[in-house]
């Protein structure tokens, strides 16, 4: 009886023959079911946009939250199961916070991210604070710290990289080739806006509206815009 | 030997390779079997309408508790497995009863409804409070607080949405297409009272009596409808 | 190879594809194996009578407890694994006199209840108190508190309910359906007692003896009926 | 591919479908493989009598303990694995020790059946003193305390019963038989010691001599009978 | 698809369908592998007797130790995973040592193999002196306390047995054959010296010399023969 | 039924019959998908040179760190799932800044080495620190100490070897031939980058540019090659 | 569905029906494919000798080692999972510094060899040191204390033999047939050195240099030879 490469999975976090982690390779699957997100650096702060999946008029468009900020230097932008990032997102205030009360001095960027990653990767391990599966959510950590401006893009098997620009979630494809077409280090904050939204509107299927995008910058501050600036943005599209 | 997709859920918390966690779509199944719950948010207040399931003349209707109170300002209604939503229920109880403790004020209907998701999402754990399956239970948290009247809807996920009005359990496809009609932010709270009954009213198999249903509203404070109030509600069908 | 329903109980807390949890059905099968025991409610206090299954003429009949004191304003009947319902009732005895302790007055028949249903609920956690399995028992809890006389009933999944009269166990079906036609809130505890031995005559297979039944009332103190008070009882029908 | 019946055994504590223990069963075939014991209670004391398979005459019979003292006032008989018997009863030694001590008065017979029965239920668990399976012996323990003599008999599902006169092990069905023909409460103590051996002559294959079976009495203290007291019994059948 | 005996083994501490266990019974077919080892108790001492396999003429006989000291009352012949038996005789010492100091006086030998069948029958519970899986070894425990000299054989299953010559090993049943013919109550120390060896020769398969058997006595203190003293009974076959 | 090679990996840390452990093995196979990494020791200092793989041209290249500072006399450079590799960075970093504080002297590397091999070894163990898989990296360890400078190599079993010379990753098989045949021990640390350069530039896919390669030194402090630096060696190719 | 030999090892710890273990069988297994070591017991001190596998002419030949001092009077050498075969000397250096540091002198040889067999015995049962598998490696324990030399050999099984000579590795068979012609008690120290290195030299596939051998004494101090001593016992052969 051979067993095949679906049964690998059932050991959460156990080596397939050929090298590969197969739960955190579904979890990168349940990623690719999510609303895209977007994230652009530019030399004056860095922007988020996400696609808000708002399934019925009567949800409250403002409770579906896909941008989160950590920490008043600190954003991120999320696509996959929300619930996981919560706990991503709220581990890190908690490590952000303590990182203030120690120091007297915000954390950087990259240490926050790795906060991150550190939980990401140690599920299935039975401590107190992991889960029992890999986080099936990516984030893109936008943030300013004394380094300027920077970008994190983080996956389920708790790797990340910094990036100039990125998009995660089911059109993540698409809008990363966008990305690589339309970006340069010189844009300003605005036209970085201006890319983000008209990338995201690419691959929603959908009519953009300040019901169903988020928009955020740290520029040096987080600041998740309100509709009548997201309504501005769409203006100039 | 290819195994098929029911293998799945024997690791109660685990990934399928299409990224899916199938013993929390099982436990939504769970809440497809249960009876009907209804909630609307208005300027004044939240109404809370829910099925009672009496399924024997000698049972005491008033013991089949769908509708609980969580705290003077924070109701919630439910669908599922009744036994798993009293551990909700009281894990908030307590919750909102430290925080009235510790800062000397109400817990916010939010943070009340991320404290119950919480422990939702931690299922298989192994830890002292959580379960070990997912929670096979959806709620309607209803609530007042400093920013207004609120609604939430959870789901066995973990995850949470707000919402102007909702339905959850086996009637809740047809109900909810009855709310996106008759549905609209001018409502009063004695029209909401009505709109919840009469879609109810649709769902239900039998003829609606004050033994069958239970409405409640949180307008600020959290009040249960007697037999004779939602009589008086029955009356202006 | 598809799995069939048959495997999903070897998971003894998981749920189904149709969201059901298997083991907790299963022990409600085992309940349906056991003796058949009843209870009645009236204003002046709650009545209980089970059948006792002497396999033996040398068993000592009264050593085949089936009514039990939890404490002496409650009481219960039970049927299924007798073993597991002494567990159960241990607990509760527990609870009621800390409770006596602690506050300086007897616990409501409702909290005794909800914390025999927390045990209940908390099979297959591996913490000190819960069992690795559910409790394959259901009982009846006669009580008597400041709200007057109530009857709960309890099944394997933690749930309860409190009703006007119940029957459980192998005979509960048709007991149920005579205890509809026969009951009305103005029973006498005398006339409760005729009518919930006359049930119980029906459905047991040999004639009807201070040796094969168990009689107790709690109005408003817990008595388990001596072999002359039954036999009197007997006389009546 | 449907899963058998003998599937369940390995949940050591998992319901089937019917609602039956298997493990509990499988415990239970056991003591139908060991050696007869048989206990009769009569308004004097108990009796309680044996059989020893004294497999090699290089063994010495009296280490081939089949009936084991509890405390002055409680002794009893076994059948099944003794090494597992052998942990029972030390359990209920040192619970009656503990209560001598704690309350200066020995424990009742019932007590220290519900503490072997205790122990016995918690199999599968894990803490500290319950086995990782059920215990595979039954016992008859003999008592005397203030309500006079008592004969119990436990199960490897932890449920005890009160006897008149009881049969376990191999022979047991045919002993049972016999005893609820010749049984009667007005037995003498040596008229029931006669009734014990003689029973037990039948359901053994060889000659009966005090090298293969012991008796002893609590009457009202725990006496094991020497041999040649057996022979003084066998002398009289 | 109907499982096999085989499978049982699997759950280290489960019954069978038919009351067996069948871990205890592999673990006992570990000790038919065994070297054989012979005891015999005489009214003057125990005298034990082993073979010893020196599968290379390059290891040191007195390495293969067979024969251990418990206390200096108290010795024992192994046969089985030598690992094994160390562990039990280590536990042994330690409970025999304890003793002393706590009561000033030896411990008597058959409290000695009770303490040594507690830990075996514990296998695979998981707590911190006992093993995963039974001790697959079984012990021939020869000692002399108040009660004189005794004679004791314990098996994988925590069970144990007073006998007046035992066998155990390879050649346990032809041995056994052996020791009822020659065995007698009346037999000195030095003629039980002699059985052994000359039964020991028989199930051996190679010449008698002082490096491939050993000899020990209890009688009343433990000692082992040295090579001289076994050439000494060699010379007398 | 037989079952395949396959099967032995799912028990995470157990011999296969051949006495082969395939996690273990199955993780070297997640290294030979890494980027190619190369050490090189001259007496004056030990030079790393890694390939860094910059997926996206968003991608930040300085964020994709394959060499790492583990103290200011040691460096590594890595091979495999980046995770991990920081895992045992880090936790080389916590024992050397540990070892500092104690001894008031830095660790030598082969002590830091064996540091990482320990954590590496105990995979599957269940403890706080370890990993519930074996660490799918393999490292190249460059240090510097009072023996010299020193070149150490891990892989996933936790065994290491020191080194002259070593190449690790998907490229290394050609590497290392290419080592064997330009090593020798008189290299200068400058002609040592070349031949590092040189050798990752044939193995590489694409044009080697101080985007996709870095280079770093101990000697006898660990440097990370700026840009320009990089540059300069590939100007001497 | 006969389940075939090769189930069994799944259970780390389980036997087989024939009584085998086997996962310490297949750890056996891997020291059958270790590199050979040999050693000799002299009147005068303990001779060690391995074949190093130096499989990269840039490997270290010094780094590679299979010879390792446990105490000033106690070194060892290895054959099979060299990481394992680390852990077991730590472990008993710690045992032995313990010892000094309470005793106030060396342990002895043989409790030093039974402080590796303990742990080495213990695999599978999750407590802190131990391993979740049996060790994949042999050792020859040299060593020399108030008894005079000697010369321990240990299995993956917890066993251990005292020896005068013995081979262990991929060439043991053919290395203990040459021991058991060569070896004889009196051999001086130095026809020890050439009798060990000649029948390694024999069972080596390559020309014998100091690079690929390593030779230890323990007379009565642990000392590994330079490499010109060894070239030295080379030169006389």
């Amino acid at each position: 009886m051979f067993l095949t490469r679906t049964e690998y999975d059932r050991g959460v976090n156990t080596f397939s023959p050929e090298g590969r982690l197969f739960q955190v390779e579904y979890a990168i699957e349940a990623i690719k079911l999510g609303s895209t997100a977007i994230g652009l650096k530019t030399k004056d702060g860095v922007v988020l946009a996400v696609e808000k999946r708002v399934t019925s008029p009567l949800l409250e468009p403002s409770s579906v939250e896909k941008i989160m900020e950590v920490d008043e230097h600190i954003g991120c932008a999320m696509s996959g199961l929300i619930a996981d990032a919560r706990t991503l997102v709220e581990h890190a205030r908690v490590e952000t916070q303590n990182h203030r009360f120690s120091y007297g001095e915000p954390m950087t960027v990259e240490s926050s991210t790795q906060a991150i990653c550190d939980l990401a990767l140690r599920f299935g391990e039975g401590d107190e604070e992991s889960m029992s599966r890999p986080f099936g959510v990516s984030l893109l950590i936008a943030g300013h710290d004394e380094s300027g401006p920077s970008l994190y893009y983080t996956d389920p098997s708790g790797t990340f990289w910094q990036c100039n620009a990125k998009a995660i979630g089911s059109g993540s494809e698409g809008a990363d080739s966008s990305l690589q077409e339309q970006y340069n280090k010189e844009l300003t904050l605005q036209e970085a806006e201006t890319v983000a939204l008209s990338i995201l509107k690419q691959v929603m299927e959908e009519k953009v509206t300040p019901n169903n995008v988020d928009i955020a910058k740290v520029a040096p501050k987080y600041h998740l815009y309100t509709p009548a600036e997201v309504e501005a943005v769409i203006a100039r599209l």
